[in-house]
């Protein structure tokens, strides 16, 4: 006899933000500007788009199911064994699968408020029990998460650099509690997902110990700076153990084929990379400048988006400005005053700038 | 404190067909013929193709999170409401999601001998039971299957067709299965990937009875007949409920934007389907009459591949062929007499069975 987990009946499903095209149907409107899903205005390398284009004459083979080629690609760029590596399909999936092989009905994953909203339902999918410990200035408190661990604790997990709110952890207070985790049998997990944006001078990869713990799991992707996101495709770093249970979990062949031919094409240009990040930084520049001119609060930011505080709820505001075709993501929740704003071309910031500027007008 | 599921580390993970180029490599040869995983040697739809070449000019945008616009184009073509349908990547994806809603530790799976490797290596994953029941004569036996079932049984899963043997089950023991399971209240999967290639006449799609049974779930695939298996791109068709779950239970942006625009493209092109299905089954009775010559029994197929029994093992045959350029699956297991044989083009087929040829005569 079947039973639904009632842990997975109780899931709210992730909204994501609504294609372009059917909001600007829904509206009547032409030529709005999306800056609602940390996507990458500068589009992606024309090395992957050749290899998108190649991989396409291929769609009916099968993709290679240990995405052999690609991990070996990974291997070099990081210079780490091919055995430590699992690609997935975005790293949402290889965080997923990294939760299945431990989790379940009993167990709890320690996080953070204000964290990535897709951890709860992954770990409420597992039957199993998540557990937002209150950030601090919005940024997350990894000493009140230690305390918030219990013998139940399988996994630690934290968004570094953090999407929503754009804050980090210095490295230091990341290696506290991994330290923490390593003494309690705990997985970690760090999520680097916007590390290529990363400026502040205390923050560091955990690539760096990568191989000194046995319960650290680190996450990429090539959603965000590798402008891939439409392809899926992100990876996990772990010791050989946990990555080798996540190949047998993940799907046999997890990794579509175009996302594995442009995934190798995209690390081949770092310097595409370089001027995505560059043309970033000069963005959240101009929208500081331009948000304090106008009066608005705001959060740092190490991500490509700024959450900002804006009069009256998010959503109102977000409403407000769609009738000027800027779409942006009011993140609700705790974030109820906020809105999120992706970080876009010049030209697309200034008419995000222009339109916040005629909704504060009223 | 963490600890691997017992059940996971005792997976086997299934082993995909090796790439081409890497048989190529090592074996030092060329313009080798691989006839390994059911992969469509027709291709797929100058529409898919088209379709696939404008979406990767959007490869930096989010996929639609909910696959809304193919899910529209699938509920059209079947006549059902979009309601019923769940897309994921790879038909493999949504059989795993719907697993992942039910099963956890104590309840059992049970398939049969034979049935598609995948399964228990799914139902492991979730840290449940998986039963094989053994098949008669290579078909499942769905009265033993019912005979199989307890008070845990959460699931029976049937391919129908089921691959590797390429046979499958009449309607009517579809039928009485399907009562079964709907009277202990058990899930009933129909994973109907080859439906396209079968020609018994005593086959029925379950689509037929979908919204009769609170407890069926089918699943289809744009991999075998619509060519496309390289983007990962499938279905599941069932009651709303147990859908509603499983787009709960998946990940968030689970279908590349390739797949979604191929795919409405494919089903938009069924000319293209019945001309594979033609040359398929021109392939089949060709191998079928020369197979006959050779004097190697096989089985007869519904899907678009043979399983043979070959002179001493399949995998000795598999290597005997590989020299001669032919790459097939040496099926193992159960089956470590047999290989299996996808159908090719006509001149694919003809130099198979040339070198099966060559290899008995040895």
């Amino acid at each position: 006899m079947y039973h639904f987990c009632k842990n997975i009946e109780a899931i709210s499903a992730y909204k994501p933000g609504k294609p372009v095209k059917e909001v600007e149907r829904e509206l009547g409107i032409k030529n709005s500007i999306k800056l609602a899903s940390n996507e990458n205005a500068w589009g992606f390398s024309p090395k992957s788009k050749a290899a998108m284009e190649e991989a396409i004459r291929n769609a009916n083979i099968y993709p290679d199911g240990a995405s052999f080629y690609l991990r070996r690609k990974i291997s070099e760029f990081h210079n780490i064994p091919i055995d430590n590596i699992v690609v997935g399909n975005g790293s949402n999936e290889v965080l997923a699968v990294i939760l299945r092989t431990i989790l379940r009905e009993g167990t709890n994953v320690v996080s953070s408020q204000h964290a990535f909203p897709v951890y709860k339902i992954m770990t409420q999918s597992c039957c199993a029990k998540f557990t937002a410990v209150p950030a601090q200035n919005y940024r997350f408190d990894v000493y009140s998460m230690m305390k918030a661990c219990d013998e139940n604790t399988a996994i630690i997990m934290i968004d570094n650099p953090n999407n929503p709110t754009g804050t980090y952890l210095p490295y230091n207070q990341m290696m506290d509690i991994l330290n923490f985790a390593e003494k309690n049998k705990i997985l970690f997990i760090a999520d680097e997902a916007y590390i290529e944006y990363v400026r502040a001078a205390d923050y560091k990869t955990m690539m760096n110990v990568f191989d000194k713990y046995e319960n650290l799991v680190i996450t990429r992707t090539f959603s965000k700076a590798y402008g891939l996101c439409g392809l899926r495709l992100g990876y996990g770093i772990g010791n050989k153990e946990i990555i080798g249970l996540a190949h047998k979990v993940r799907d046999p062949f997890n990794v579509n084929i175009i996302a594995q031919y442009a995934g190798e094409a995209a690390l081949e240009d770092q310097d595409f990379v370089k001027r995505v990040v560059k043309n970033t930084h000069d963005g959240i520049d101009y929208l500081y400048s331009e948000l304090k001119k106008i009066g608005l609060n705001y959060i740092e930011t190490q991500g490509n988006f700024i959450l900002v505080e804006v009069p009256g709820s998010g959503k109102e505001f977000f409403d407000k400005l769609l009738r000027y075709g800027i779409i942006v993501r009011p993140v609700g929740e705790d974030l109820h005053k906020h809105i999120r704003l992706t970080v876009g071309t010049m030209e697309q910031n200034k008419k995000a700038i222009d339109a916040i500027k005629e909704v504060i007008k009223g």
